[in-house]
């Protein structure tokens, strides 16, 4: 395949007649090259919601080849809309138009606009193809890898949807330029978690970087998004089914999911929770002698560099925190378990930290 | 494995990874052998409908060891309660039930529940383990192989669904004794259409059989589920993504749905409307010269001691049927698509039936 302009970096994604690439680069939104070679019919629905619309939409319409049928669907912004009843509107949408099997939706937007398109894609007519336009950073290096779409619902996040693989994803970079500075470190929590884990090397070059990353320049931002694609998709490919090592994508977010849901989701950021959460899990690695002080350190500056918090949220109790993680998915058979560290860029499941390690942990966290 | 009692007839649908048995035999619902060894944990929710509760639900659910944690949802029963808001409440009840991923749905009723169980199974919590009981026979022949799952919407049939495959299908032959014996020749014509399709002995053996085959007699059905459940397994297997082949199996339908579509769907039954659009595709194909005088009559006489009409609704014009044929899945660019017999036992795929032909059967074809 010849080049295309602007792809700075491209991976591809290995699973067998779902693979699919993931472009990544500038101005890629209105570069019909980026895109066609995805479409699967000239049937195309483009999905994004009322913040995003503005920005991107015409420049991705206008850039598609004027011999496709294209349409929009625009959907209200906010974690609170990725309910079934938006689903249905696309699914309305699809079928006003009489689209058939060989349509193509393409999700514009961040990771709530990802997983609400692709459970569209993924149900209807029994599953059609989609591509992945993220906005976020969040979506960039989370979404991108994985196949998790779905929805929520009153009694639970994420508890409606499919396994379904998009069939390109394109990274523009430019379009975190008009990211809030909130939103972008809150991405750069799931990146700096993919360096804890696994990557001690890219650990290092996120504490040389993140000054660029912050300001967002556009080749540094590029090979974070690359690298922390290629370390999930590393870690997908080892296990798809969620049985092992893919748990330790969950760096951080055992505490972190209990900090989102006490606080209500939407007041603290997930990345920002997940960052807060990373920070506890570094500390309680400390506190089980598994790392050493300067490592503990090491963890908390960049995490704290990059604006996010190190504190719990006050207020915030051992009984509230304990409450919450008792209804980890990660849990079996009741018993707790925990990602931590055994060195920066090397995390591990435990399911024996001492209980009183543990509450200690939780009465003496700092509160912000 | 050790035999099950009451089990006459044992199939596997050969899937690899998603390989699933169908069990064939009388006393199937009531017998806890036949289902506990697919239950993927101790979570069981059984769906069923108003109409096959009080005939079976009691049965199936005393069954079960007593150490599962079993719930029920009834819903009310008939096609246009097969929507997304009924499946909402299975969702509804898996989640106050607090069920996990381990959980196994039972599909308990006809084609109208298993595909709506199948959806929920196959979007809850991105894919949990369901059963088939299927308790009519259409549901038992058709719906028991290919995996088609889903929910009509007010622009379309099946438009919402997925491709999830059952771990096991249950036929208990003795759930036909409570079938009207209006919708036994419904499923008869579906049965009679795997003959007519690929396999020319057993539809002599369903001339011979016709009677013992609506009295009821267990091993004359079960026999006539197995092997119609074989041929279908035989040619989705061949064409797992419907592009050829599988085409095969809707011998009928595109006469038989514009039927349907037209008197609104649940006047004329699923199976009846198949059955006169079989006849009348045996019809077009002996006006092409392709099969004999006898060998049309061979097809109207088991058509007809089936208990099936051979002839379209009064009224209903050439029009009528050709609006609502060229909406059809098949066709390719537009172009029509039928399925026509080269003989009883030997159906094909044609695109090339001359218009003039088409119009006269149409216009000429007997009215009821």
């Amino acid at each position: 395949m010849k080049p295309i302009d602007g792809v700075r970096r491209t991976l591809n994604v290995a699973l067998g007649e779902r693979s699919y690439p993931i472009h990544i680069g500038t101005g890629l939104v209105g570069n019909a090259d980026a895109i066609t070679p995805y479409l699967a019919g000239r049937q195309v629905m483009i999905v994004t919601n009322e913040t995003v619309a503005p920005l991107y939409l015409d420049a991705l319409r206008d850039a598609l080849p004027g011999h496709l049928d294209v349409r929009c669907v625009v959907l209200p912004d906010g974690e609170r809309y990725k309910t079934v009843e938006q689903v249905g509107r696309i699914w309305d949408a699809l079928l006003e138009a009489g689209f058939n099997r060989r349509c193509t939706l393409i999700a514009l937007g961040g990771g709530v606009i990802g997983d609400m398109v692709g459970f569209a894609a993924a149900s209807y007519q029994r599953g059609v193809a989609f591509i992945q336009v993220p906005t976020t950073l969040l979506a960039q290096v989370d979404s991108s890898v994985g196949g998790k779409t779905g929805v929520n619902h009153p009694l639970g996040k994420n508890m409606i949807g499919a396994f379904w693989q998009p069939t390109a994803v394109i990274v523009d970079i430019a379009t975190l330029s008009t990211l809030p500075a909130r939103e972008l470190s809150a991405g750069l929590a799931e990146v700096i978690k993919y360096g804890l884990i696994r990557d001690e090397a890219f650990l290092g070059w996120l504490e040389d970087s993140m000054t660029p990353l912050r300001d967002g320049d556009a080749d540094t931002l590029a090979h974070a998004v690359a690298l922390s694609c290629q370390i999930k998709a590393d870690v997908v490919a080892e296990d798809e089914t969620e049985q092992g090592v893919r748990a330790l994508l969950n760096l951080g977010h055992t505490f972190g999911h209990a900090i989102e849901a006490e606080q209500g989701y939407g007041c603290w950021l997930h990345g920002e929770a997940v960052g807060a959460g990373m920070a506890m899990a570094a500390t309680l690695s400390h506190r089980l002698g598994w790392i050493d002080a300067a490592a503990l350190e090491r963890c908390q500056t960049v995490i704290e560099r990059a604006g996010l918090p190190l504190s719990a949220p006050s207020g915030m109790t051992r009984d509230d925190f304990l409450a919450h993680m008792r209804r980890d998915k990660k849990n079996i058979d009741d018993q707790l378990r925990l990602i931590l560290l055994r060195a920066p860029g090397d995390a591990c499941i435990s399911a024996d930290t001492p209980p009183e390690t543990l509450d200690a942990l939780l009465d003496s966290y700092p509160r912000g």
